[in-house]
């Protein structure tokens, strides 16, 4: 096996394979982590969606079964206010949903969170000191950078313009994630809410690369070695996967969203904002298409998923995609093998 | 100079280098397509803006001028009878700027015209004999294509989704373009009308390059050698180039244009239906600003542009694009160092 020639993101986290295991909140299990850095990449644990308890266990469970770098990625969304109009229109137009299903629309809506970086996850960084620490959606406040820089931590968010990049480069970031229009799940935009000008990965990563001092990950559409060869062609230092990970064993997906992963057309998704309030990729659905994909009704996020819970109590059971996300990239159809995360991992690292 | 390994289409077309000049109607001149031949790659005269009698004398120019092989390319879009009340709609939609003008919102609105492919074009293509003929928005009907085929024509077409490129495939094509998200211009997109869904070229071309028994043409993004590298790492066997050919001085652009295009930003463009009626990428100007960049009111191509021209003809001689489209793919920022057409296909076309 021969070497990749740009070894800058390799050498930086001091990884073997210059392949990032996206962080998926939900999906990412410890399992995946340990696999994947136990493989020579870089496994990302997703702490959006868990408590601090729950991100303590699983770095207890990743450090016990590894001694390799390890990333933790966390969201830096500012919370919105309480905006009752807007959930009151929110909720208006998702009532049909709630009488066909047999729900009461004026139960009290259930909330729907994301927790952002703060004093607590922090601390959880300075206790189990990860190599990498990522952040979307920008970067924390200053003085909560400086605590996670000052843990030795390497830093890195991800850029979805050009714009982004520098602004997070001007901030001392150590590498940027050029996240192209292709990647699933949550946009990491920040400086721009303007969707009809998101960026392919072909097009953001060369002018990534011209932009910043850093070196730069693409992510957005690499599901097999011809996105990693590319990738590098463009400019890139590395890659980081998600949706090809989905489909590894080790990922917590629902058999519904598993089996849409499976059946996925390149052109069979869209970037929504339906699920949370916040723009992602995810494969269409119910929700999506008479919703959306772009709605001007749904509340900020990450509330706009709470007056979903109630249909999803219900259209889950039956097996039903119909309000519940269903994040891909639009290169799953490209993912053909079933491989385990490790399998993965050493498949798209392998050099020339 | 190296080769490239992959030959599939500089042999197809007779080709030294693996660079296809896009046909950009209005802004590719002869000049441009005979210096592209010359310098070995393969030089496209569009004919949507060409009447029969201005083609020909293109054609006798280039034959005149280069004996390489040469692509004339049609667009194949069915014209779409009288929408008098979406004219109206759309008229009164633009009534404020013809007011702010000084122009009288109620005179007649002049009618634009892109010509599709019909009996007098194709008996051009029987008498030039170009090498390659390429098709946008689809393919011309059968008996047409038979003749275009009985020419000798290599006949080629851009698909935008998998689902388009099996078409293509299943009806003789010898080579599909597949057209990624960032491409500029009109989306060559037939099949399918949801932009939402529209698929970047990294995520495209491995897929149709697995869909589909023929060889592949990366656009869309490609502007550097880096973008030629990574499309023939996707599995491409040759790229079509637009916007970097926009910017050579062989290009027919109005000056506003060029300066646009050398100030543009990767993030600076959207897929907009509002100066034709279908969805193309242009630059961000005022029209697309407050009225798209997608417009419900926009009636069918090519008819969406007529009401412009009044429009068009104040602001532009004042150095306006306020209502001119600006055509440009997502990466017009990495044409730095401007070249003349010739240059640009070498550059372009040089191998490792």
């Amino acid at each position: 096996m021969g070497q990749w020639q740009d070894r800058r993101i390799t050498d930086l986290f001091g990884i073997e394979l210059p392949i990032v295991q996206a962080p998926m909140a939900g999906a990412t299990t410890s399992e995946m982590v340990i696999a994947t850095c136990e493989a020579g990449g870089l496994g990302s644990l997703p702490g959006a969606l868990l408590s601090i308890e729950q991100m303590r266990a699983a770095l207890d469970q990743i450090r016990a079964a590894t001694r390799k770098p390890v990333n933790c990625n966390f969201f830096v969304h500012v919370e919105a206010g309480p905006e009752p109009q807007r959930h009151q229109a929110w909720q208006s137009a998702l009532a049909p949903y709630y009488t066909e299903l047999g729900l009461d629309p004026s139960a009290p809506v259930p909330s729907s969170a994301r927790a952002p970086f703060d004093d607590a996850y922090c601390r959880i960084v300075e206790e189990y000191r990860p190599e990498v620490v990522s952040f979307h959606f920008g970067l924390p406040r200053a003085e909560l950078l400086v605590r996670v820089k000052a843990t030795g931590a390497k830093v890195i968010a991800s850029a979805t313009t050009v714009a982004e990049a520098r602004w997070l480069d001007e901030r001392g970031v150590d590498a940027v994630i050029a996240m192209g229009f292709e990647a699933g799940g949550h946009r990491g935009s920040f400086l721009t809410q303007d969707m009809a000008s998101q960026v392919g990965t072909f097009a953001l990563v060369p002018q990534v690369v011209d932009a910043v001092k850093v070196p730069v990950i693409a992510a957005g559409g690499v599901a097999d070695r011809r996105g990693v060869r590319a990738a590098f062609a463009l400019g890139a230092s590395a890659v980081q996967v998600g949706t090809a990970y989905l489909l590894t064993p080790e990922a917590k997906v629902a058999a519904f969203h598993r089996e849409a992963l499976k059946n996925a057309r390149d052109d069979g998704s869209a970037l929504t904002n339906v699920f949370t309030g916040r723009p992602a990729r995810s494969l269409y659905n119910r929700l999506m298409r008479e919703q959306g994909p772009l709605s001007t009704l749904a509340p900020s996020f990450p509330t706009a998923g709470g007056a979903l819970l109630p249909l999803r109590g219900v259209t889950e059971k039956q097996g039903l995609a119909d309000f519940s996300s269903l994040w891909s990239g639009q290169s799953a159809a490209l993912v053909r093998n079933e491989m385990s995360s490790a399998e993965l991992t050493r498949y798209l690292g392998e050099a020339d």
